[in-house]
């Protein structure tokens, strides 16, 4: 909240009303669907309806708690109305509806309506979100940890003709055992023709008897979201198929080793985005190399060509290239890289050499 | 495509903007995730990018399809602006951020950017979703059913010991082996004390000796949502909790008996109101009776006090009073019901009746 406060005294904003969950959650601890957050340079003050009251006398820190029986989002828009010095507040254009927008208007006196919301020029909190601390570092380390664990378990059970979906339901399976709150995505599984789709959510076609499969998942630990990719190989790869996999290996390597504090994200894609073109892959490889992670799934920093934005220290992020040659195979590989002052920390340790099985 | 164009009409309207997922698989068949569907009296057009040329090609019925490099909702407003006869268009204030709005502004001639976007007084398309044909009608009984088929299944794994988790992960790999796409929600499994949490995510806690087991959740099928809920008994009811379960069925009960054309969904939550109010427990019933279900888990209609919505023949919505006594236990039983010309029917055929594990 300090840090959030120094911003908008920065930016010349008196007041900030934060209304998506992963932001209340990061600046004051409560994890109910249902809260806005009131932000000014003395305070901060939270509405939530009766259902919370509980949760968040235990959970919030750092802001006043008020239990409303309207619209906490309302509720918190003419409080801050109400503060002496408060002659306009941000918001996040890019998250709030024009719905919403229109509501928190119409709960203010009129003199207000036209000038008090003003829209935020960058999202505020997520950039705040994508610096992590001590504390959240751990949690990730742990959610990464976690899906290595799943990886590795789940190589037990890939043999020709076991469904995809059976595989993605045993990673699930075992991600609830393991305590995960729940999956952070929706699980990729993705073998032989169908490891060419970038975004091949599993189906009930059995294995290959030879060929690539593909797995995407992350889970949920508290709080923080989990993404890794690990492609392995059923059966003998052609030299064709290991010379593609080594390729997007190299490249995920060498973006790897870009990242550091002070790299922009536009130079960590070009680190995996030239191996691939070296080779001959550039347009192979459709998408861009990661983007942030961490409350959310996807979150700032986006790691994609002419991405300005340059790494600090805490930022957690997605290393992810992948080749999808339709009609023949795909291979993607991801890891989640912390960034330190001196480089890039790899929180998903399992092991990307080309597993056989 | 027809309904919609002659509720434009009706409506005033010569354009919309369609840009929900749900909405623009309803309209049009795309299930990609990235298109805007702009609708006109004559016609539509679809807009999506380069990674979806096969997909569109493949999918999308009644429209015509245009693939854009740029975004995709930017190129939709940027067309219908420059059909003849089009001088402002609709669109979802409820589902566009004020980001986006001002984003699809600002691709249009300037004279055009004060006054061609016009906020819908209500979703049209979802209000269009809200009733179901014959072919809705059919995947969601199919999809119920497979809910029906999981309850059973997982009633074999409820014993004292077993994690809430582990009863949750049972009924999601079952779901994933009988082909599901997913989960329509987070799955619910909240036992002995915490089943008095209306929506208690499953943890790690141990099934109780005794208590009740409240299971809440839905797959989803050929995109249809199901839903449901079910409270079993480990051990033996005390009189008590037998009468407060057998009062959560009677309100349940007398609700899907009330559904019928044209009952209004205000009458239909007052009916399962009525009951719980008659035995003392209306302070216990702290949501409302239900919602509707379809493409996506919670759409229009809302069934709760103060909602005059009359029910249509191809409705589908959920009838899922519950009681919840903090630090005593909590019920809830839920259905998915199909309005017909005469009454209701029941999709989620599962026994309602007590079960004692």
């Amino acid at each position: 909240m300090g840090a959030l406060r120094r911003r908008l005294t920065r930016a010349g904003l008196p007041g900030l009303l934060v209304t998506q969950p992963p932001d209340i959650r990061y600046l004051c601890g409560f994890t109910g669907s249902s809260a806005a957050l009131a932000v000014t340079r003395r305070g901060g003050r939270m509405f939530t309806d009766g259902r919370y009251t509980a949760q968040a006398a235990e959970e919030v820190k750092a802001a006043q708690v008020e239990i409303v029986s309207s619209s906490p989002a309302v509720a918190a828009s003419q409080w801050l109305a109400a503060q002496p010095g408060v002659a306009v507040a941000g918001f996040d254009p890019t998250k709030t509806t024009v719905a919403e927008l229109a509501r928190w208007k119409s709960g203010l006196p009129s003199r207000l309506r036209r000038g008090f919301f003003q829209a935020l020029p960058a999202p505020l909190v997520e950039l705040l979100r994508s610096v992590k601390d001590g504390d959240e570092l751990a949690l990730m380390a742990e959610a990464a940890l976690t899906g290595c664990k799943l990886f590795e378990h789940v190589l037990g059970v890939l043999r020709p003709g076991v469904a995809e979906v059976e595989v993605a339901a045993e990673l699930e399976y075992q991600a609830r055992i393991m305590g995960a709150e729940g999956m952070s995505f929706e699980t990729i599984v993705a073998a032989g023709l169908r490891s060419a789709m970038p975004h091949g959510r599993a189906t009930t076609a059995p294995l290959p008897r030879r060929g690539f499969v593909t797995m995407d998942f992350g889970i949920i630990h508290k709080g923080y979201c989990s993404d890794m990719t690990r492609t392995v190989f059923l059966g003998k790869p052609k030299p064709g198929e290991r010379r593609a996999y080594e390729a997007v290996l190299e490249a995920q390597v060498n973006a790897v080793n870009a990242v550091a504090a002070g790299v922009s994200c536009a130079e960590v894609d070009e680190a995996a985005r030239a191996v691939l073109r070296r080779e001959g892959l550039a347009d192979a490889f459709t998408h861009s190399t990661g983007h942030g992670v961490g409350l959310e799934i996807h979150e700032a920093p986006r790691v994609g060509a002419g991405q300005a934005t340059r790494l600090q220290p805490g930022m957690v992020i997605t290393i992810e290239p992948g080749v999808y040659l339709a009609g023949r195979f795909g291979i993607r590989i991801e890891d989640m890289v912390a960034v330190t002052r001196s480089g890039g920390q790899v929180l998903t340790l399992a092991p990307k050499a080309l597993i056989e099985l």
